[in-house]
Order: structure tokens, then C-alpha cells, then sequence
């Protein structure tokens, strides 16, 4: 059963495919971390694709770009799931995305071990550490480490997905010695890394990775994906731009990631 | 007591202060990893300072121009040692620079542990895997994990750094995972990484790293080290003219690495 609008909803494009978004800045909205994420992951064709922590269904909108795989989001507050929901039936995808109201970090106990062929993640950035949360619950839920931690979200896929199925996720670098050993010790092997510098000659502020499901170590570092030129204005660089407003990513093609550089 | 030269040998300028070093292309000759480890790493400007693995000596000799720590280098290869004993010789830094001809596996044995205030090193990148190895056994030793293995390392670099000393190392992206979840299992944690790319479209493959025992986890991913235009020709990069041609290297700077980006 879906919702009504809320009053602070507005519609966006996303500027492929014709596909639009429902987004709330009091609630939800969608960032370049995740634009960058739907691209980047390693997907099959056909198969499942599940997208944790799925906000309101950026990536498997997205993501339907790209395959024909049977897409499912996971995503723990109502309202978000019930936005992500509207927004697949206002594309007219509900044949290709399911949209799941529920918590990542059981979510093996309903749908079994090793289910998946991929999964993506753009998980809550920060952790706890005691802070002080500044923000509204919804917010602060998809922000703070507050319904998952890192090693939470990082065990959940490890339960999830098939042996040599790839898990994507999206973070901030200066989790990465975290992210690493914790894909690690929870069997997933980092295999695809791509850093995000805003400029050729700024610090990484994304980092994208990929692993894969008791695979051996060997990780291909590519090349920076560099955001604004150099030129001090914000001007995007031609792969930003690309990414952003290309139409070539229109034939799904096998497995292969948008954004190898 | 010193060897004399032997004739594969020859005198190679370092191009910066005037210092010299003793190379042979059938025993050792130091390759950009080292340069750029050396102007990488956080050390500081007195105290001790321990180079592993240190082949012909170039990192020692390198890092008499940024710091008056005293600074001892360690190699397991007796004619490799000895080569950097006369190159220390050779640049009268005998009261800078100790070389010791040993087994970095049970040096703390004789140094005891947390002596030292930094580490650099610059391993055998290969790990032995059954693999072939079509060198002389001077190379193989050099290149391949033939007399200690990355885990070996680490663990050196565990026992003999303080408490808040900062382990610098150079090795290739393809084994980042294992790095960093040894150096995390081994309480070394990775503070400041930055990636070298051939050119900017292209994959990294060589990765610099620095880690702080038993320091808290954030990770700084500094801008990408572009070695050689865009341009088609082999032509260095500002940056890297600067690190290989640049003078201003000359004053000591408290702990500040030169290459921060």
C-alpha cells in the first residue's frame, strides 16, 4: 500500500532514460556517491542484483540502465521505501525493482545465504564515536551508523551474496583501512578500487570498491576519477560530464562497469 | 671491512646534494620506488630512523637531506651491504648513515623492541606463489618474498617502531588488501596513502603508504602522483621533475614529507 505525497516532495529528472525520482530534502535526497556507485559496480546481465541500504531506489533505478537483471532495494525506514516504491511504479518499473521495508542485518534469515549475483552498497558514512547528531532522524539514519555498522553492512553482504559474486560499495577514504580489513576477514576480496578527487590535486573525498566472494588477493587500482577541472571554476571534467549526461550508457552491456576509466 | 668494487659496478649520481651511489645492474640499482618512498615518508628531524631492506642504500642517503635523525639502513645480502657501506663511505656520511648486514626477521632480537621513531622500506614485491623466478639470485632475493615475506615485514616494522612512530612503505597496488589488513592485524594503522599513475588515465602501480602503531583508524588519500604527461611523450610531470631534478629539497623540514601532493 503506498503513501500519499508528502508536501515536502518534489520530482527530479536523473537525466538518463527519462528515468524521474522522488526526492525530499527534509527526508532524502539523492547524491553524486550514489550516481558514481550505479556506474561503477561490477553487474551481471541477468541474474539478481540487491541494492542494501537503498534510500529512495537511486541505484536500482539507476541500475536498470544497465541490465536485465532482477533488481530488489532493501531499505529500513518506512517512508524512504515507501518514496522508493512510488518512484519504481511512476517509471513503470515495478517488473524489474522490488522495493523491501526491512533490516538489512537479518534480512538472510527471509531470502537464505548466498542468494545474490551482486550486491551495491552506499552505506551511513559516519561513525558514532559519541557524536552529536545535528540532523533530523531520517537524516541521521542514512548519515550515522545508527540501524547498521560498517562491519554490520559489510556481513550482511558476505551472507547475501553467491561465492564470486562482487559486492560494490561507496564510502568516505578515510574508512578505507576499516572497509578493507573488514571485506577481508568477512571473506570478500577487494579487487576494483577508484578514488574520487574533487581536483587532479585534491585529496580523495569517495572512494569506490569492489570485492568479490572468496576470490584471491589482487586489486586493480584505477585510474583518479577527477571531478571539476582544474581551472578553478566548477566546471565538470569531460568524464564527469559524461557520467552525468551521456546517453551512450543506454546498451546494457555484460558485466562490464560504466566507469573503468 | 670494505670489499673492493667490482667491475660490474658503477658510480651513479643522485641528483640532489651532490651525493652519490654504487650501482650494478647485476646485483642492485635503485629504481623510482625508492626515490619516491624517500620523499614520501614521515620522519622525524633527530632520534632514530631504520631502513629495511635497504639494498644498495639509497633511501638512507636520500633521507640525510631531510632530516639529522641518525639513520641505519639493514640488508640481508653481504655484498649488497657492503655496496652501501662504501657508497655511506663514498659521500663521507659514515656519522649520518649505519648500515647493518642482517635479517630484519630477528633484529629486535638485538635492537629490542619500539626503538626506533620511524621505519621506511621498500620490500620484494613478489610473492613466491611456486612462481618461476628467472633472475640471478641476487635480484631474485631483492624482488621476490625469497627471505621474508610481507607479513614478515610488518611484523619487523610491529616490533621495532614506538608507540606512534610512522612506518613508510612502497609496494605495488595489486597487494593493498593484504597490506592493509596485515598492517591493521599488526596494530600499524595506515594514516596517509597515495597512488603513483604512469599517466592520469592510467591505473596506479606503485602504492605509498604510511602507517602509525597503535594509532586510531582515518585515512588520508592523498592527491594521485601523475609520473609523465598526457602528452604521448615520455615527459615528466611538474611534479615529478621537481622530485627528481628539484634543489629545493635541501632544508630539513620537521616530519613534513615533501610529496603531501
Amino acid at each position: 500500500m503506498m503513501e500519499e505525497k508528502h508536501k515536502s516532495e518534489r520530482i527530479d529528472d536523473l537525466l538518463t532514460h527519462n528515468l524521474r525520482i522522488i526526492q525530499s530534502d527534509e527526508v532524502f535526497s539523492f547524491s553524486m556517491d550514489a550516481v558514481l556507485l550505479a556506474r561503477f559496480a561490477g553487474i551481471p546481465m541477468r541474474g539478481k542484483i540487491l541494492d542494501l541500504c537503498t534510500g529512495n531506489g537511486v541505484v536500482p533505478l539507476l541500475l536498470t540502465t544497465r541490465t536485465k537483471a532482477a533488481i530488489e532495494g532493501i531499505e529500513i525506514q518506512p517512508r524512504l521505501a515507501d518514496m522508493a516504491r512510488r518512484s519504481v511504479a511512476m517509471n513503470g518499473l515495478e517488473d524489474r525493482i522490488t522495493i523491501r521495508e526491512g533490516d538489512l542485518r537479518s534480512l538472510f534469515e527471509i531470502t537464505g545465504h548466498g542468494g545474490y549475483d551482486a550486491i551495491t552498497v552506499n552505506p551511513p558514512y559516519m561513525p558514532l564515536n559519541g557524536s552529536d547528531i545535528k540532523l533530523n532522524p531520517h537524516q541521521a539514519i542514512a548519515r550515522h551508523e545508527l540501524s547498521c555498522t560498517l562491519e554490520e553492512v559489510i556481513l550482511a553482504c558476505t551472507r547475501l551474496i553467491r561465492t564470486g559474486g562482487k559486492v560494490s560499495m561507496v564510502h568516505r577514504p578515510q574508512r578505507l583501512g576499516e572497509i578493507i580489513s573488514l571485506m577481508r576477514i568477512h571473506r570478500l576480496e577487494p579487487k576494483r578500487i577508484r578514488f574520487v578527487h574533487p581536483r587532479v590535486h585534491l585529496e580523495a573525498n569517495m572512494v569506490l570498491i569492489e570485492a568479490m566472494r572468496d576470490a584471491k588477493p589482487d586489486v586493480r587500482l584505477l585510474p583518479p576519477l577527477i571531478v571539476y577541472e582544474g581551472n578553478g571554476r566548477n566546471q565538470y571534467t569531460a568524464e564527469m560530464q559524461e557520467i552525468y549526461f551521456g546517453q551512450d550508457s543506454g546498451t546494457p552491456t555484460e558485466s562490464k562497469p560504466d566507469i573503468e576509466g
